[in-house]
């Protein structure tokens, strides 16, 4: 099975389980959580757009009566496009509408500006944080008739530029599908099969982050649409650009509060010949954290660098038990760091590994593997895919978990999960921690059970926002690649102080000021 | 002698031709540019300011009375804070101030938001797009004072986080002498020792942003004062941050249009203890460009790759020639390609260098030659680094030049400059084109004498122009690093079209509703 088939089946087992949680959630109080009752009330503001949406849904269709524009007011469909992979509570769209052009965008926008209906943007709903919840109803509009692809043209005499242009609703599989047969490929990998025009709205990153850095790194340009209605494109197909104020930056990252996202121009990198993996076992998450800052001080190229804490390490031999005709060996309940590398040779590649291993066994590593072949490597990162849902499992009757997202400096890594971890212990819950430890961004997995109890779940959500206040104490962030969406808004002054959010509002309300594009996003209320 | 050396030697001299040059200008008509008409008709809104600037400079002066901020009228000063390196013509500033701390910066914000004076930001004034000139007069904010650093301390038992912080005054040059002994550096090369603000503020790059990116790759934390007098604060000291806006961005080749820096946190990298540097010729540009496109499809993590047309070496050679006591070989007058590479070991890195003269010798390269021996490799760069003032030196009677600097894709790159090449030659210009070519980026220096007719200053720019409307037909920019000022505002609308200029100027009024912060930059009239 390859890591990017792993990873689409898990994306579909997740939202499942989100789903049955979801359902359950607006029908017993018990299963409302702190942000739902806060949302509730945000969501009375759609009563006027819900009472009167049959007639502008009408009067749009009969806007778009020449076009492929298509409409659903199905319940299942509504039900999806508010929900994506978050487990806060769903909010539906009023409806959903499907462009098939720019133009067809720049009417609906138009439209929504002129009757103030909110618009979010949706590409396949793999965000995590509430960023499709259509908090007070309006327009879902679903991007997945932007498949345009441009790449490049091996065919040509001149070799081409590593840069491909596609539209906002083809996802990174899809786009590297296709790139196969050049030897190129598209780098960020946040494990599940986001369209591109999410990951640029959510500045998604992931485990290959390390290297080749987050979207932010890995675009060139950006077309999209205004809430009034203007295109803009912006940026170039040259690698470097300082003509005027960095756009591209502020829309990666605007999470569809700024504008419509509809074309981007990518990145690509060459697909490495030499790639090696590695694993090592730590006592201690300290001396796993200081093998991370030593390597990146000893100038190692690490292409992956992943950290998990021993109950990590548990609920992954757990998992990988209950799965039929598993033969996998049971490793070590310890910290342990899984590595990539990549090199233009093997004799560089096999060097990197060597100087890692002495590295590792400086700071007490042990049991130091690698491997090179192809399907042992993708073994071995099966492990670090299907944590999340291992993680579920690990608690019995557990169908669904917050999902936590935080980052902090590398010096601060291993006590801010260490102390997470203790806070864990105390309160006896289950929740294992894994991360990203090369860039110092950490998820802590808290699954939620059925029949939990409100005092349970509140415990849970002290535990979550205790995550976030540590890694704030410790220079860090709210969040390192999932973004604000609605579940996050409410750090971002703790974090930031008054002065940026004040800036963020004075550039929200300039390209949005009747705050119809995604509202209840990113900025707090 | 050292690059580092070189490199401000070089700014001595720059600055010293530039000023004669401008000194002139004001005099002859002969000398008044395209530019400079253009913006004579602007700076007659100073007049207002100019009348009542004594009155106000004193209330402004009252208001800080109790402070250590210093404040100048010198002839002189005024006219070094209103030129900076550009080739535009200088409009000098009413008063210079040098706050020196965050209360008094917000003071004097405070003050010109309240009175509508314009405020410029000024670091060192290295900047060439005519950043730093007083368009409307005002106060030139000299941030010369902000020379605070906190550097990673390496007496502690954890591995410290490899980042810095430091003033806004703080030049590169400086915090790499302070970083000396912790083994790390800041890698960010321009070329001039600029300050950390004014890096920020024209989102430099240089020589190793084909490794290591441009500046906004490589700060993680800036502190501004905006147009209203609110301190924000944005960014943190995590590796990754996904909450809320990128204001980082938005700041970073912000050209002081929308607050002033005062502080910002950077990245640094270990020196690394092995480096090489080579040297290849070849018969065209197009094999050059081509050789550098397969460099990086096979993945050779090249350090600086730049790319020297033959007019290049030809200024090159004459330009050593001229020096006391040359002892320097003469080089081949063919396109050249400078290289430098790094690896964790000299297996890896002199493996890296085998594979690129084999790359090489594919595109017809020859006289492939390298070194690592560290004196070797700093006379090597010091042809690169003394380019602009042997490009002006291979003209005669020439005291300055127009500075260009486009980025185009690689697959553009040759072309752009060939035809660019082909120009030259038919107007009969001298004019050597070189640049980053990894990234696309490349710069003609066009010297211009004392004595050159108004017809002939109107060939050199027509060819400037020319420059810009070939690298934007080919998809790239009309700045690749130099950034806007005001010399290339006119060029915005026709690189993206009007939806990314109105987004940009939406932006700007939203920040500085009352256009004082360096007021006629980056965002045309």
């Amino acid at each position: 099975m390859s890591l990017f088939g792993r990873a689409a089946r898990l994306s579909t087992i997740t939202s499942g389980a989100i789903r049955r949680r979801t359902t359950t959630t607006t029908s017993k109080t018990t299963r409302q959580c702190i942000f739902y009752k806060r949302y509730r009330q945000l969501s009375t503001k759609t009563a006027k757009t819900a009472a009167s949406s049959d007639s502008w849904i009408l009067e749009l269709q009969s806007h778009l009566a020449t076009t492929e524009v298509e409409f659903s007011v199905n319940k299942y469909e509504l039900e999806r496009h508010g929900r994506g992979e978050s487990y806060h509570p769903t909010e539906t769209p009023d409806v959903v509408v499907c462009p098939t052009s720019v133009d067809d965008v720049i009417t609906i926008v138009q439209f929504c500006a002129k009757h103030k209906i909110p618009i979010v943007p949706f590409g396949v709903g793999t965000s995590v944080e509430g960023h499709v919840c259509c908090l007070q109803g309006g327009i879902s509009l679903d991007m997945k008739n932007f498949v345009n692809m441009e790449i490049p043209n091996m065919e040509d005499d001149l070799l081409p530029d590593p840069i491909a242009t596609v539209g906002a609703g083809v996802t990174r599989n899809t786009l590297n599908e296709a790139l196969r047969h050049t030897g190129l490929q598209f780098v960020v990998d946040p494990g599940a099969d986001a369209t591109l025009g999410g990951m640029v709205a959510t500045g998604a990153s992931g485990t290959t982050a390390v290297q080749f850095g987050t979207m932010r790194e890995n675009i060139l340009a950006v077309q999209c649409v205004l809430a009034d209605g203007t295109l803009v494109n912006t940026g170039t197909k040259a690698l470097k650009n300082s003509a005027g104020y960095d756009l591209l930056g502020l829309l990666c990252g605007s999470e569809g509060t700024l504008g419509v996202i509809t074309e981007i121009t990518v990145k690509l990198h060459p697909i490495p010949e030499n790639v090696m993996a590695a694993v090592c076992v730590f006592d201690s998450l300290q001396d796993a954290a200081q093998t991370v800052t030593m390597l990146k001080l000893c100038n190692i190229p690490l292409l992956r660098c992943e950290l998990l804490d021993a109950m990590s390490v548990k609920a992954f031999n757990q998992y990988q038990e209950q799965q039929p005709n598993n033969t996998a060996t049971k490793r070590e309940e310890k910290p342990t760091l899984f590595l990539e590398f990549q090199a233009p040779s093997m004799t560089s590649l096999e060097e990197q590994v060597q100087m890692t291993q002495s590295i590792c066994q400086d700071y007490g590593g042990s049991g130091f593997d690698y491997c090179s072949d192809e399907e042992e490597r993708k073994a071995l990162w099966a492990a670090r895919h299907s944590l999340y849902y291992a993680s579920v499992k690990l608690r019995p009757g557990a169908k669904g978990a917050i999902l936590t997202d935080a980052c902090v400096p590398l010096s601060q890594f291993a006590s801010v999960i260490q102390e997470t971890a203790q806070e864990i212990e105390e309160k006896g819950v289950v929740a294992p921690t894994f991360g990203h430890a090369g860039d110092g961004n950490f998820h802590t997995i808290i699954p939620i059970g059925e029949d939990d109890s409100e005092e349970y779940i509140e415990t849970l959500h002290e535990i979550s926002n205790n995550i976030v206040l540590r890694s704030l104490a410790a220079g860090g962030t709210c969040t390192g690649e999932h973004g604000v969406g609605y579940g996050k808004t409410k750090y971002l002054e703790q974090q930031y102080g008054p002065g940026a959010v004040h800036m963020m509002r004075l550039v929200k309300k300039s390209l949005d000021p009747h705050n119809i594009m995604n509202p209840g996003k990113v900025i707090p209320n």
